[in-house]
């Protein structure tokens, strides 16, 4: 592994231009008018792909095109899929840039640009591993193939249909991807869970027309009034969500599991003044990185319903609706709570008003097995290249790409986040620390070597 | 009586005539384009009133003038006070009358015009009775004088003042209003009181700025969902307002006026229809019309918070708020409801949001005295000049003319309403009855007579 560090440090400078020459394309997936840069991005990371020794090629897709690439002449070792994405979010209000968002600056050991911690720097963290693998070994140690989509920010809609058209291409052992973040600055970190999500809507509707409170105040059910009743009813004292059912599939975290996540350090004040919220609050008996990342919630999105504007209107209102999205854990299954969310719904509710409940969309959770081969690899690799223990954390949010991949290909996912706490993906002046980048390459090469270790 | 009963149907035609011809002038308070319009109604009104033989003026006010006019020669004799207004709505959907809204039209029996119930058409029968009677008998068997404001429909701004200013001018004994409905069709209709009104605004808000619900579902106190819990706990499972202390000044019907209110048909069925609720509901131990005249009552008449648009939106709400009001009764006041609808909310809402309460006004509930000697009068005159027992009611709606009358003139009010139920005042093809009309101007000529007995 030495020889490949050394050429990972020799060839720092060149390798970082890579990064700021990919970030230079406003591969911006959602704007129709940079369809043109979405397939530019393609195709520079293709002849990458191909100049480093990787056999590569890009895909048309029906939407914004992907490259697929591989390297498998590792007889006998295993093969690893690695996904990322080329594609990048709007640049947002641009006066809340420092500098074009496409116009990559070096400032206190960051890289600032769209796309350079969400997702092109950490796509090519792996392919500066790659290269450095092939010019100091001339091979890898494991089978590689490379899957670099170009709508991850627009939720993939062409992946799937991709995944399953090619499920032989893509055969694998295990998948890798790097788009995830460090739990702290210069702390490398493994994420090996995702919450699942269910958006449903609550739809009440009562008189005909907005009706007068006072002619008819006190006679007939209120639908903002129901609404308010139905919600209210959907936790218990404890924080707890009182769906019939709804805890029965939770895969109850392990006690050394919840040691290890309360072990992490973590700053309620910080964290408070990040969000302005007055305090925290959850699910009784859990820390507050154990209700984001181990435990199902429920949440309002948004609820609606007669007068809205500024001022006073005396009105019954005709209906009232809310957003209701809850974040699901393993084992919990999105058809199976969709169907108890609505029973509960309508048992809850009284005949006096109309119902309707909308279906808005679920994902299921996931979660890696924290013993696998490729997590002691990663163990290892970041360890010895970041000079720490890396952090093992779950994620909150949903990434439907996870249990997709192990929906069609069969294989689980390893996610070595690098960037930092403070990236700012999605906002201005997205960042990511240099450093971090050099690192992360250094940890990638170790791991294609530790993942052939039984 | 006879004869003044004789003259009134003698002069039908011509009377209705003063109808259509107030009606032609699109008096619309609220449209200042209309500004001339209401003037021209307010010298209409003064000319008529000097016509039949009151001294009449219009008075400039800031706002719509209005007109003052009296006949005070009975001497020894009580001095009454006619209240009603001489502005109208606005037209509203053109598309939705059958003719111009200032374009009287007779069909059926009825006039169908603006303000042909509300409120020029019950205007003009007080003068047609005025008239009968000077033309007959050449004098009022009581002292009258006449406000006919020209700002009622919107919220008689200049009253107050014009009220506090003129105390000597408009002192009286009673106020007589002609301004409500009937019951039903043909059912003289005496409204002895109406419901108060508090309105306030609750507003919650917790991150600074909307959250991932994903990372951070669980962690913090969602706004919409606080929201929902405080709105839930205002009403317990009887349907009754759980603020403490809510009910402690309600001044309880006595059994005999529910009893009597209960007498009165109700029609559920017909209720439901007309309003498009598929049931009633309401506090536990009250019929229909008990909920919506003589109970306070509170209602939700906004709410809003997060993701309102279609679709679905990931997100915590920054903010949650509410517009609450409650319908008081005698002898609740708004200060004190006020007050404690705000120390409950406060104990109510938990320290992980911020709360803020908005105060959007309130107006005190009306009671008239149910053994009064105009009550007595009314249902003398109403009877003989309807040969039927009217119907005495409440009004779930507020009117702040009553209680201001009551503050500053010290005079309660009687409240004898010609609408027909299906009148559509405020709303397209408003009509009333012309039968309705003529009985009415019987029916007040023999107010005015009964009026002086003990």
């Amino acid at each position: 592994m030495d020889r490949i560090s050394a050429y990972l440090r020799d060839h720092q400078r060149e390798h970082r231009e890579w990064v700021t020459a990919l970030c230079r394309i406003p591969s911006i997936s959602t704007k129709p008018e940079h369809k043109d840069d979405c397939a530019a991005a393609a195709r520079w990371t293709r002849d990458l792909c191909a100049r480093i020794g990787l056999k590569a090629e890009v895909h048309e897709t029906g939407g914004h095109p992907l490259v697929y690439a591989e390297h498998c002449q590792a007889a006998g070792a295993p093969t690893f899929l690695v996904y990322g994405h080329l594609d990048v979010q709007p640049e947002g209000d641009l006066g809340l840039w420092d500098a074009g968002p496409f116009e990559p600056v070096e400032k206190d050991g960051l890289l600032i640009c769209r796309g350079s911690a969400d997702d092109k720097g950490q796509v090519l963290i792996h392919l500066r591993a790659v290269a450095a693998w092939l010019a100091v070994e001339k091979r890898l140690p494991v089978n590689l193939k490379f899957l670099l989509e170009g709508e991850e920010e627009i939720s993939s809609p062409h992946l799937g249909p991709f995944l399953e058209q090619h499920r032989d291409l893509l055969r694998c052992e295990h998948i890798l991807i790097s788009d995830t973040g460090m739990y702290a600055d210069g702390w490398p970190t493994v994420t090996y869970g995702t919450r699942g999500l269910l958006y449903k809507e609550i739809r009440l509707s009562g008189p005909k027309h907005d009706l007068h409170s006072g002619s008819f105040g006190g006679t007939i059910a209120n639908p903002a009034n129901v609404l308010a009743r139905i919600i209210a009813s959907l936790h218990d004292a404890d924080g707890r969500v009182t769906l019939p059912g709804f805890y029965d599939d939770v895969a109850e975290a392990s006690p050394a599991e919840r040691e290890q996540l309360r072990s992490l350090p973590f700053d309620e004040r910080e964290y408070l003044a990040d969000t302005g919220c007055p305090g925290v609050t959850g699910e009784k008996g859990y820390s507050t990185n154990e209700r984001r990342w181990i435990r199902p919630t429920l949440d309002v999105n948004g609820i609606y319903g007669g007068f809205m504007a500024e001022g006073a209107n005396t009105i019954i209102p005709a209906r009232a609706g809310a957003k209701v999205s809850m974040r699901l854990v393993p084992n919990q299954k999105g058809e199976k709570i969709s169907a108890l969310f609505e029973q509960a719904i309508r048992a809850r509710c009284p005949d006096t008003v109309r119902l309707e409940i909308l279906h808005h969309g679920s994902a299921d959770a996931y979660g890696a097995p924290l013993d696998s081969r490729p997590m002691r690899a990663a163990r290892r690799a970041l360890r010895e290249a970041f000079d720490r223990e890396p952090a093992f954390v779950r994620e909150g949010g949903s990434l439907p790409i996870l249990p997709l991949f192990k929906r069609v290909l069969g294989a689980d996912s390893l996610m070595l986040g690098f960037a930092g706490p403070n990236c700012n993906a999605h906002g201005p002046n997205e960042n990511v620390r240099l450093e971090d980048l050099d690192r992360g390459a250094d940890a990638v090469a170790r791991l294609y070597a530790y993942l052939t270790e039984r």
